[in-house]
């Protein structure tokens, strides 16, 4: 099996030359210290466990949910090694680093092993949303023991008549003295039992005794696996029952969990902020937990691509043109427009995401960067992760018959990243989230900033020293007229029919990210040219930028024209109000 | 779970308004009757054992292996109805029907269950095999063994070492009197051992001792696992042992094999045609077999299609945009816009592979005809299942989180459809097959007459009375220009360099199968309209034949434009001859 390496050196040539970082100030140095510890952390502890979970799979044992060996001691060693709660709060033990770091990491961690990695995520979303919502009290209590590795975080919002539409909620609370009481059923709750840590704490929608219908009456619950006692350690069971573990795809990694609450005098739990306001807390947290579901995916992307490329580089079969005897398969034309292909949109998905986490940082202070890193998010979730499981089916490919075989390992990262395509909301749902909530709200105003700014840079490139870098600039050009004229006619769309726009919603966003990844790319080339040209840099690493970024423009790039005629003339047909399509 | 449905409408409409058959006469009674009752044999018998058997997996026990309750009989009654060998020579016990019907029998079992369907094809391609290039006393003996589902067939080619690259074949044979005798080790043998049948007679690519080295020195053996009497009944074990069964990542109900010959004195083979032209033989069935490869796909996408459809129809989430309370997801634009995409995606591989069957049919007399199913064949094969793939996972993506769960049965479409993009020849072979042997070989002439056809039809369309027509009209205009193009530009560019050819033939194979689906869903509207105009015929069907046609052409023909420009442009970056990707 392929060790994983992350790649640093990616990392910091985008964080260094591609982001568009507003005022944020990246410290490289402490940057690359830390991806290098982190990439450490990843190929030798993350990265050994990640086949032996999905065949020795977690099991619900007595009650409790057992994890595979090595998965207890994984955990102790990430935790104490600081790498949990990156991005949070000093005060709570945190280490206050930008998002962007705190992203850098969770991809490096889910590349060696994307069940553990979202673990890791779950647990910064739920130390995310009390920062935000939970009072000074319940944050003293919990957060240190999140970030300590003590307990761990979970998500409790889908229940089986509420999916993708939560107002259907309906776990119960009432209030009991100085807490609540829950009871309910949720389900798909990603570790939602397990034997990694002393304790979990749940957050939990249910709906309060007497509050409005729908998505107006929800409030949020903290509600820990064993109630805590005075001195803050873990006493005596809450009511919360692990019911069944899901039979998986994939991510196995992961024990999915029936949750039962309340199942004799209700669940003890503490309101998280106002009453019947849970949904809207939810939202806040939502560009955070999106965001690190694109990032897990590209983790895996880079990872199936790296396990291709050893493969690549060693089996022989047939002689490719124009190589000797011997050569290996990465010698044929096809299996490197393979390779090229996954290394591109790993790439390409990356710098995207990398540039949202800045605009992350940035947005603390600055609503333009605040409302871009909300445009991007649908984008950085839905884009990765649908590339991430093309990359992961061809990595599969590269190893034909064997890639078929689950000893080889290819498969297991398709069946694991196809899910961060469907959890988070799914795609469609992002899609919508991005026409409707960040495109067409403010009348396209962020959409036309961001794509003007990148046009801008487009038109000043100095393109003249390399024919090659003119042939990019003009696709680029086009690629981004392209987003422009898609975007207003969704807009001129929208005052007509609503449903045209939901009808397109996903071909504009993959054109999107087609389209903003593709200006980091080029802009790659353009960087990465310039450094050759001074004779500096790590010649054989920009040598590579300059090519994937030339495949990425002849092979990936010029799909944006085919997308906006979709946009643009193929609505009517599917957003007929009938039902039958046969 | 939902029981599949042959798409035999959309058989019949194919067949009596789309092929472009030459003289081939197609009896339109006869084939209903066939194909009704072939729909009833798949709904009732092979359907329910599809789910089973990815959960109850055959197993290799005390050196046999055991298939899961139910296949045995499932095998016996699908003989016995006569579905065996339907295009085979009554001589033998076969129907003589035309490839056509046979191919469309195929995709209704496979659509039911890929697995049993695969083990049929396996057999019809020994059948085929034999007829070519067997004895007639070896015909005599095994051919009506076969046809009547006493025994089944395999094809022994794959060693570990000689996967994609037959060349370097280690199995050994060796004169012994009247027969052979084999020795070696095979591996990847689909249905290498079950107890569905009496006996199994396994095709083998062996070398003859003293042979050439390389592809001229291989022998083609038919090895039976039980040798047989002189009154044709199976007697003592020949040498043939099912070592181990792979854990694959579908397909679970076709036992994948690996197969030791000759521990002992050697197994006992029997010669197929010459010595040393082994690889030549399995050339002439390549194109039947791959073309049954794609029609697999479609089966499973169809059925992936029906699937997700039965559910989006039922599943209540949200209120879609437009519809009142309590309606299904299917009111959702983007859900609609998935199954269009599944169905406009199964509709034009269907039209497709019956074309290229068809064309198999008449090939008996027509060199044209013959030239352009094998054309058509690598592009039935590679388009029909990276399609058929995609189909299944937007079917599983329309189930939501749901969907993700093994038990709904949407995730096993997925797996089992993915092995067919790379068994048969990975896809990329098949793109090299079509760019080298089907475009270069005739400098053209078949790629020419095929487009020419085609835009003599668009040319000639009536669309004076529909502007929608009008618009498919041009858009097909210039989907064919595309097609065209990228034609001729490979035939200049061959002419520098091979690999600049091999580095683009994948995106060559994709624009020929969007752009020849996207003539017969054109047509299919055209001729659908016309029927509808004249208020005739099935009025629900026709009309859903027009809006899925529509569909396509605005979201799956506009890719054209795209890939031409990958072609025309993206070669030289992936066809260097440096390894370094990273």
């Amino acid at each position: 099996m392929t060790t994983y390496t992350a790649p640093t050196r990616d990392f910091l040539f985008v964080m260094e030359h591609l982001l568009d970082a507003g005022d944020v100030n990246i410290d490289l140095e402490t940057l690359a210290a830390v991806l290098e510890e982190a990439g450490k952390l990843a190929a030798k502890v993350h990265s050994p466990t990640n086949r032996t979970a999905d065949t020795d799979k977690p099991v619900l044992a007595r009650g409790q949910v057992r994890m595979p060996v090595g998965w207890g001691p994984m955990h102790r060693a990430t935790a104490d090694g600081g790498w949990i709660g990156t991005s949070q709060n000093p005060d709570y033990g945190g280490q206050g680093l930008p998002v962007l770091v705190n992203s850098a990491v969770l991809e490096i961690f889910c590349g060696a092993n994307m069940a553990f990695g979202l673990c890791m995520a779950l647990t910064e979303g739920v130390i995310e949303t009390l920062e935000h919502v939970a009072s000074d009290d319940l944050k003293q209590r919990f957060i240190p023991k999140l970030i300590s590795g003590e307990w761990t975080g979970t998500m409790n919002l889908t229940e089986p008549q509420a999916g993708s539409d939560l107002s259907t909620i309906r776990t119960k609370a009432w209030r009991d003295g100085g807490h609540y009481r829950i009871s309910g059923q949720k389900s798909f709750i990603s570790f939602g039992d397990h034997d990694m840590s002393e304790n979990i704490l749940h957050l939990v929608l249910a709906r309060i005794e007497g509050a409005p219908d729908g998505v107006k009456g929800i409030s949020l619950f903290a509600v820990p696996k064993y109630l805590v006692g005075e001195d803050g350690s873990p006493g005596v069971c809450n009511e919360v029952t692990p019911v069944s573990l899901e039979h998986k795809l994939g991510l196995h990694g992961s024990p999915t969990a029936a949750l039962s609450y309340g199942d004799d005098e209700g669940a003890i739990g503490y309101l998280l902020g106002a009453e019947n306001r849970g949904l809207e807390y939810m939202f806040i947290m939502m560009n955070r937990e999106r965001h690190m579901c694109g990032v897990q995916a590209i983790g895996v992307a880079e990872m199936a691509f790296q396990h291709a490329l050893a493969y690549a580089g060693e089996r022989v079969q047939g002689t490719p043109m124009g190589h000797s005897p011997g050569t290996p398969i990465i010698g044929h034309p096809d299996v490197r427009r393979m390779l090229l292909t996954m290394k591109a949109y790993a790439e390409a998905t990356r710098a995207l995401a990398c540039q949202s986490a800045a605009m992350m940082d940035a947005g603390e202070t600055n609503s333009h960067a605040q409302a871009e890193s909300e445009f991007l998010t649908p984008i950085v979730k839905a884009w990765s992760t649908d590339v991430g499981f093309e990359v992961a089916s061809l990595g599969m490919q590269v190893f034909g018959g064997l890639g078929y075989m689950e000893e080889t390992g290819a498969a297991q990262y398709m069946r694991d990243v196809r899910v961060t395509s469907i959890y988070e909301g799914t795609n469609g749902i992002q899609a919508n989230d991005l026409v409707f909530r960040k495109v067409l709200r403010d009348g396209g105003a962020t959409a036309r900033r961001l794509l003007d700014r990148m046009s801008q840079y487009v038109n000043d490139m100095d393109v003249s020293a390399e024919p090659v870098l003119k042939h990019l600039q003009s696709r680029l050009e086009i690629a981004l007229a392209d987003a422009t004229s898609a975007t207003e006619s969704l807009i001129v769309a929208a005052e007509d029919e609503a449903r045209y726009v939901a009808a397109v919603a996903v071909p504009y966003l993959k054109l999107m990210g087609i389209a903003l990844g593709g200006f980091y790319m080029v802009k790659g080339v353009a960087v990465a040219q310039g450094i050759l040209d001074h004779g500096s840099g790590d010649e054989e690493f920009l040598r590579t930028k300059v090519s994937t970024g030339h495949f990425y423009v002849d092979h990936i790039l010029c799909q944006t024209t085919g997308l906006t005629h979709t946009i643009t003339q193929g609505a009517s047909v599917v957003a007929s109000l009938k039902h039958e399509v046969y």
